[in-house]
């Protein structure tokens, strides 16, 4: 898979990759689009979130922290994608904490089309129909083989299905990807399941094979990660490297560090 | 007090806190429990804050960009944190600024139990019933003097109250802690303030005796900001060695550099 | 122009600036003020934002996450703001892009008195009656002459007109300025858009000629980035070094490099 050929594209098509997000992790979201070379926007009223949807070439959905209201805007954007034939990504984040975001993930999953389901283990398993409860937003240890549960809920939704963790899963009903990149330190750092959402997002908007895509997103993500680690003296200076890795990194870099299966 | 005891219950126990706090400074309150070893969730739907809440260990309240629908959510949370038995801790960030900000401030202190009630000189001054008018979310000259005040206020609603500035106290009806850890550099970055709240919320999510749980997480606070400051070029610097700090720090930095009286 | 006496009135004077700005840059927004050593406030709540516009010395809005109801809460600040007798800058991110965006705008101009418009090129075009699509929050080409696009804007809004781009221009009926200073690597970063109008907004809480404040704060702001931009690796240690020289810069370097036309 050639990933560097995604990102050549990416700083050359700089395509408008549209967000619904999280409060929280937002200014990251939009940051991270910013550095790999797309163009970020984050239009969450229901009056314009549908024609802002229309300008993009894919739509970012993530409810880590939502509202009945704001979940209305996402389906009108989502429709409108949908329409428009751009990819839609959703982070079900915090699926199988609560009863709301468990029914506002079916809601989006039943009322418009979902092309990439992502989330961590537990959050997967949740949305999959496992009697799982997660911890907040982070993940609670999953007992089933994630490889079968990916491919399963791809089956049903008809969609891509990510799963993140020490090792990132992206699978469709026909193949799926390992993707061992990455490191421990992501993991001290709020946003970094967010912005992988939106690193996805942004290789979907210039790759047709979303499954392709993510895999290739997960990968270059986690060796900007894994190259920011080896100098950190902690957390915050692990994130700034991070950014700026995402910003720097090289063909030769990239083809000899990604560890795809 | 063995502060590093508390910061190795909250690495090896992972406390979830929960927040319904300030939308300019969210990023960071979330990142700073994570730092910590904690694991930070931000649920402020009405639909879930309850919800959530029943999940944590303890829960962060604050008044920063307050609206009216937003505070009932808070309610509903620190409803349900009263009826779990999980410490409620109250920043009343502006109070004193404008009638909305002091209205609500009294409305949480009437109708929940608010176990920690946090501000700086003005703020609190203003929430003990003083004729003070504080300057945006920023701290107004009080003459009367701080111990005296925080606990006045303590025994007035049963509550340990702590009030941030060159000096920070905690107080309840019985005991005052006086911290002299922390660095100048502090107020030269936006949600500093804030930062410390939510550090007192994880730290009173694994002790029981929160006076002293604000007081240590002060002073753990503080010492990070104090060795953040040494080469620091500006603020952006001082806040990202801050991270760093939070993270790292060892029990003999801290046992050395503590300054509580 | 005396750039550096400005700072130094920023500093002693330490004004309040009110904001009701992006949830994107906010945090950014909010930092920037505070770096230069004035006191940001964001309060957007309706019951409040009237009554803090009242304490503070200038208004910033900006339309860049807008609703229908954060857009009223804006009108409510900037009658208070007129009534005082303080300036109001306006940032139209996004004008062009969506006909919600189109309308608010010119809600805003028409219904409260607007001091200063700030935008980029594609957006000031469509304030200014232009038929130009902006891309999102980004910059589209224009073809119009960008001093009398200006010029024009600001005899028919009665207003100081700023446009942002490779070289800034700052307008009003009588005069213009361009400021030549700044550094290509802010356009691969998030909020350096919406840092500018809080720049530019806390500028004019300390001079009132608003044109002349504007194109001092771009080119402060501008040598702060092109002085970060040295042995910036990338956008991430950038942004950092950005911050720490617009709290550190001197009246020296200043004064060298500034390239005001």
């Amino acid at each position: 898979m050639d990933i560097y050929n995604m990102i050549e594209k990416i700083r050359s098509k700089r395509p408008l990759v549209h967000h619904l997000t999280n409060w929280v992790t937002i200014y990251d979201c939009a940051n991270i689009v910013k550095v790999l070379g797309a163009s970020p926007v984050m239009a969450h009223a229901a009056e314009e979130s549908g024609d802002m949807a229309g300008l993009a070439s894919s739509l970012v959905l993530n409810i880590g922290t939502l509202t009945p209201g704001f979940v209305e805007s996402m389906k009108i954007a989502a429709a409108s994608a949908n329409k428009k034939g751009i990819p839609v990504i959703l982070d079900v984040c915090g699926a199988g904490a609560t009863r709301l975001r468990d029914e506002k993930s079916f809601e989006l999953l039943d009322e418009v089309r979902i092309d990439v389901i992502k989330g961590n283990a537990s959050e997967i398993a949740r949305i999959a129909g496992e009697d799982v409860r997660t911890k907040g937003v982070d993940s609670a240890e999953v007992e089933k083989d994630l490889i079968e549960l990916a491919k399963g809920l791809a089956v049903e939704r008809g969609a891509t299905v990510v799963i993140t963790g020490k090792e990132d899963i992206a699978a469709d009903k026909n193949r799926h990807f390992i993707v061992k990149n990455g490191h421990e330190m992501m993991t001290h750092v709020v946003g970094t399941g967010c912005m992988a959402t939106s690193v996805i997002g942004t290789f979907c908007a210039v790759e047709k094979d979303l499954t392709i895509a993510s895999a290739a997103a997960l990968a270059y993500y986690g060796i900007a990660a894994e190259l920011a680690s080896g100098n950190a003296r902690g957390p915050a200076t692990f994130k700034e490297k991070l950014f700026d890795n995402i910003y720097r990194l090289d063909r030769e870099t990239v083809e000899r560090m990604q560890k795809i299966q």
